[in-house]
Order: structure tokens, then C-alpha cells, then sequence
């Protein structure tokens, strides 16, 4: 990055990164008798008949709410929905970029999760699709639940699951390069909020059998008090481990940090087993430099920045998911889209060890994204609404 | 109007008619850097300490979420929240056209007002103003209230207000080119909905001495159970009146029809004073149709549509009026502001009785109402948040 400067200038300079503009252009009086009364009233009438005509009449198609209540931005915690505007605001940026999708910024101020639950139920008509980002952990689960289950649109947790796509695609890549497989690899998880479970669970989901995930307390356990980590606990058999990271990444042939800053050493490098992987994914500042990394070791590192080399984003894969997702016209977005979404992304490119992922993202690859979610939309059965 | 598919058409085309643009340009990995992660922390970090920053670093100040949950809609009543989108899009496409305005369709799908209340204040820190817009009375009434008092940024009840405001400047004219004055003149007001009763408080505080509210039932009284049609009626003496709209129109020098179709018989306009201005403004189809009042006597008319003489339709000032409270910072749009816009419309042509108010909304005429309603916010003391 530049100068901390440069980040506030370019947010201030013409303040925020995006604009609403109309679509249709008022020339006349006629023109504005159409866009609005008296013409307005025939796409009402159509849509009160039936409710999915507003796919055919409004913007609602390709409008995607990008809703954070601010509880859990970046590497920041719980800042509250004004402070986390400008992340929502380039999320929906790079939507438009990459994915041609109409994202917009949708803050909640709220305190507790069913209201959060609540306010995206009530305002979901106006969207085709919800993605959840930045909400704290266990909760997002929770939120994330109840929307699938209320709604008939896409609902998404960016942080969950659009980093566990770009980080299988990575894994599956770095795997690769050394001659390591998947189902053969024990790979430890740093973290267990959000990202840290998913990850997990699409790791397992992609084949992946010796899973350790470890939080703050350790490897985590069947008897946890938060129901999620105790589920993944008990999926990963995780129980049979003990001790805490530096017990768990003994022998590991990847290790990926999901938390915060610092939490990696050098010596846990060290003991990991022959040429390990390390993606040290916390954001902005990574869990272990990806130079110290090296000097400890690593055969391949990554980290969530686009400064350093690997860069493992989920702004690789959401514009081009939620592309897929409305172009299909899906009504959800699932493990098959979901798998389609990272081989894309893992077969974009030839990858070398300091390239595993496309290096940025570019237009390209999010349409390559998008044809293969759809693809798996329809071949799973939850395309054409 | 063209035809019916004329309108559909141009709704189907590219559906909707907004779109979400981004407003910084992504060109290469350091620009990401920025917009996204790592440099995004720093907005994020700044807000985080001081609210009032999302002004600076976000584009909340130019942010208006346009709001319905489609309880009463143009005429037709209760359809619900997504058939209500097509007006929400169409006013935020005026409002980008006209006040450069970042106007965002958000339909609340919620079975009560305090639903709507809850929501709007949970999502308002994304926005720098609500227009809340076709939401039945009398729960507008309370739901504008309590907006008003919970939130710091502008709440505005178009259908009430920006009507007002035309209607005020329209009145104003045509009572002028007649030679007459409002403050000697019995205006009858048909509907006693949002708008006629806004209509009606706005044009007490104009100075209007002899206001005559009609609803269903007759002249609106004291002892009404809805409470608004109750202080409003104390407000007017309107309780000295009786009957019925037949017996209200007798030598009335205005009728305002804020209601539904054909309420106004030809009969009634050949009942009034000399010289009969008769606005007509129940969208889409007119209490009675110009012509029709015209034959039976009326000097001036007005309709809502912008397909006769004489458009009185809120499209002529909300995007003005948004423009100077965000241009202002305004805390909120107060009568000062609302008089100052009504002023700006009436006085921005040499009024004709064809031609009561400017014909067709321009980027000129909003521009003058935004000046002088954010030097009334000055004025008044609302400025500058």
C-alpha cells in the first residue's frame, strides 16, 4: 500500500465509491410520463398480479444488497455500521467492476442478530440477492441460517464462504505444485470465527480428511459451548488431537490462518512437515510475514493482501458467484456452485509458487466464474426461480 | 400517454431503471489496494472514531433512500411492497436527473408501522436523507413522526410535502392571475389522505384563512377518531361547516382534489365562485377531467400528469428540495424550507393560466430550489448537522 494518506484521499476526493445513476433516459415529457405517473402504473399493476414479473420490470434482478451490521470488519472487530460503509462500499464497487452486478451498501445498525435477520427479511423484496459481510461469529451463522430458510433469493456470508472457495482453489494449486493431495494432507485451521469454520467445512466438503482447526483455547472440541465448533469438532474428529497451535502444527502440510495478526511463529513453521504451506490469511496485517515464512521454511505462503505475493481474496470469486447466481436465476447458492466457483478459479491459470492464484482479478475470470456457477445451478436443480 | 406496452416496454428493456455504478476506477493491483484491503482500514478506522466522518469517507451525504412498503400506491391503493418498486426507482431516477442525487429504491415488505419505523432506523446510518414515499394514512403520519425524532438526517414524506409544495406554488399563480388573494380565499380540499391533509396544514401556514377538508364522510370534524383529521379540523373551524363535498364546493374560489377518480361532478364546479380554479390531482386518473371542468365553468385547471396543461406533481420539487438539505447538511426539512422551495417554483416562470407552474421539470429549476431551500436551512438554523 501507499501512504495511509492515499487510502483517505481517494475516499474523500469525491466522498465514497459508488453512485446510483438512472438507467433509462428522461429526454421529454413523454419520456417522464412513462418513467414515471402515469406510465409507472402498468409495471406496478403486472408485478401486484405477480410478485416475480419484478424480475422482468425493476432493477431487483441484479441488485445485490451487500449488508454488514459492523460487528466483525477486517482485523478491527466491532466497529459498527457507519465505520463499516466503506468496506460494504468496495465490495460493491468491485461487484460492478468485475462482476457487472449492481452491489449496494446496506449498513445495520442493530444490536442483536435477530434484528438483523429481521431488517434483511423486510427489505429483501427490493434485492436479487444478500451478501452478508463482516458480522461477528457465531451470530453470522445464526443470521445466515434464518435468511436462507426465510428467503427466496441467494443469501451469502462473503466471509465464510467466499474464502473458503478462494482458499481451497489456492490449496488445491499449492498442493499441486509440491505433489502433496488434498484427501493424503493434514491442514491446520488458525481460527474458528467465520472464515475458520467454513473453510473448514468446505475443506472437508472437497475431500479433505485430516482437518484440525484451532481457536484461541486449541484444537477445538466436541463439547463446546458454541454449537458450530462443536458440529466441526466432531466432523473433523478433531478430538483425538490435543494441546494448543503448537501442538497441532507439528508435521502439518498446511497451515491457514483465519484470525489475526502475529499468531504464527517462526518455530511453528519449523516443526510443520517437509516443503509446508503457509497462508497467513489475517487481514490487514497477516498472522506471520510471508518473509519470515519463508526464512522458517515455507514452501509456498499467501496472504489476504494484494501488496505481498499469492494474494488469497475472496475478491476473487464473489463478483463472479453472484454473476452466476443471478444469471441462473438461482434460488440459492450451494456446495456445487460453490466447488464450480474454486475450480474455476484453480484451473484460470498455470500456477507457479509465488502465482497459485490468479494474480489480480480481472473480468475474464469472474465470467468464467459466473458460467460455471450457473452451470452447477442448473445441473443441481435450484436454477430458473 | 403512449400506449400500455409503451410503458412496459421501456420497464423491460434493461429491467428497472437505476443502476449502482462505481464511482473510482480499479486499474491495477494498488488501486485495489486502496478501494478494498488493506488501505480501506483507513476510512473504516477514522469513522469508527467519529461518526460524522462517514460524511467525509463514505457516500452516505448524498445517499437518499426512497422508501415504501407499497400501502398506497399512485391509485391503487395497497399492492404490496415489490409492485411499489417501479415508483421507488422511477423517483430515484428523477432524483439523479434532476438534483444529482443518489436516490436508492428500498420497498419495506412489513405488516405494520412500527415495522417500517424499525427498519428505516436500522438501515438510516447508510443514508444522508430518507424520502419516505405511498405509505398509507394515518400510519404516514406516525411514521414520519417518529422518524423525525429518532434519526439525524432529513425525513420527508413526498406525498405529503412535495405535494404541498407544488401545490402552494400552483395555487399561488393561479390565484394571481385571477386577481385574488390566498388569505381571502375558501379553498376546498377533496381527500384527506397524506397529501390533503399536508396540503391542507401547509397552506394554513402560507397564511390560507378558509380551508375546507372533505373526506368521504363530509367536511372533516373535531371529534374524528382519526386524531390528524381531528386537529386539523380544529385547526380550520371546519367544524362551522356541514354536509357533504356538494354543499363544501358552493362558492369556493379553489377545489383541490388530492382523492380518487371522479369524485368532482361537473355540477360542483358550476356551484363554485366566480372564476373556479379546480386542481384535479388524483393519479393516475384526475376527479375530473379538465375539459370536463373547464365546460362547466373553470377558469384554471390542473391535473398530476404530465399529459395535460398545467402538471402539479410532486416531480417538480423533491429533487430540488433533497438537493439543497444534503447541499446545506441539514438536520432536517423544515416549513422554512418547504416555503422557500415553493417560492423558487412560482416564481421561476411568468406564469400563463395554461402554464401555472414550469411545464416540465428541469435541471435549472431544481438547481434554484436547492439554493433557497439550503439558504432557509441556514436561516433557520438547521444547517450544517
Amino acid at each position: 500500500m501507499k501512504e495511509k494518506s492515499d487510502a483517505l484521499n481517494l475516499h474523500s476526493e469525491n466522498p465514497g465509491k459508488i453512485s446510483v445513476e438512472a438507467s433509462v433516459e428522461i429526454n421529454d415529457e413523454e419520456d417522464l410520463g412513462l418513467v414515471y405517473t402515469p406510465g409507472v402504473a402498468e409495471p406496478c399493476k403486472e408485478i401486484a398480479e405477480d410478485k416475480k414479473k419484478a424480475y422482468q420490470y425493476t432493477s431487483k434482478g441484479n441488485l445485490v444488497a451487500v449488508v454488514s451490521d459492523g460487528s466483525a470488519v477486517l482485523g478491527m472487530g466491532d466497529i459498527g455500521a457507519e465505520a463499516s460503509m466503506p468496506v460494504m462500499e468496495g465490495k460493491s464497487n468491485l461487484l460492478k467492476k468485475f462482476g457487472d452486478v449492481d452491489g449496494f451498501p446496506l449498513v445495520v445498525d442493530s444490536g442483536k442478530p435477530e434484528a438483523v435477520i429481521e431488517t434483511v427479511q423486510r427489505v429483501a423484496p427490493t434485492f436479487g440477492a444478500i451478501n452478508l459481510e463482516d458480522i461477528s461469529a457465531p451470530e453470522c451463522f445464526r443470521i445466515e441460517e434464518a435468511l436462507k430458510q426465510r428467503l427466496d433469493i441467494p443469501v451469502f456470508h462473503d466471509d465464510q464462504h467466499g474464502t473458503a472457495v478462494v482458499v481451497l482453489a489456492a490449496l488445491k494449486n499449492a498442493l499441486g505444485l509440491l505433489g502433496k493431495e488434498l484427501e493424503d494432507s493434514r491442514i491446520v485451521i488458525v481460527g474458528a470465527g467465520a472464515a475458520g469454520i467454513a473453510v473448514s467445512n468446505f475443506l472437508l466438503e472437497a475431500g479433505a480428511e485430516e482437518i484440525i482447526p484451532v481457536d484461541s483455547q486449541g484444537v477445538i472440541r466436541e463439547d463446546d459451548g458454541n454449537i458450530y465448533k462443536a458440529r466441526l469438532a466432531e466432523r473433523t474428529q478433531a478430538s483425538e488431537e490435543a494441546g494448543g497451535l503448537s501442538d497441532a502444527v507439528e508435521d502439518a502440510d498446511a497451515v491457514i490462518g483465519l484470525s489475526v495478526a502475529g499468531l504464527i511463529s517462526k518455530e511453528m513453521v519449523e516443526a510443520m512437515a517437509e516443503e509446508p504451506i503457509v497462508f497467513a490469511l489475517a487481514n490487514p496485517e497477516p498472522e506471520i510475514l510471508p518473509e519470515d515464512a519463508k526464512n522458517a521454511g515455507a514452501a509456498i505462503t499467501a496472504t489476504g493482501r494484494s501488496d505481498f505475493e499469492n494474494q488469497v481474496n475472496n475478491s476473487l470469486a464473489f463478483p463472479g458467484i453472484f454473476r452466476g447466481a443471478l444469471d441462473a436465476e438461482a434460488s440459492e447458492i450451494n456446495e456445487e456452485m460453490k466447488i464450480a466457483a474454486s475450480e474455476a478459479i484453480a484451473e484460470f491459470i498455470e500456477p507457479e509458487k509465488d502465482a497459485i492464484v490468479p494474480q489480480t482479478m480481472d473480468k475474464d475470470l469472474a465470467m468464467e466464474i459466473a458460467d460455471r456457477v450457473a452451470g452447477a445451478a442448473e445441473k443441481s436443480g435450484v436454477a430458473g426461480r
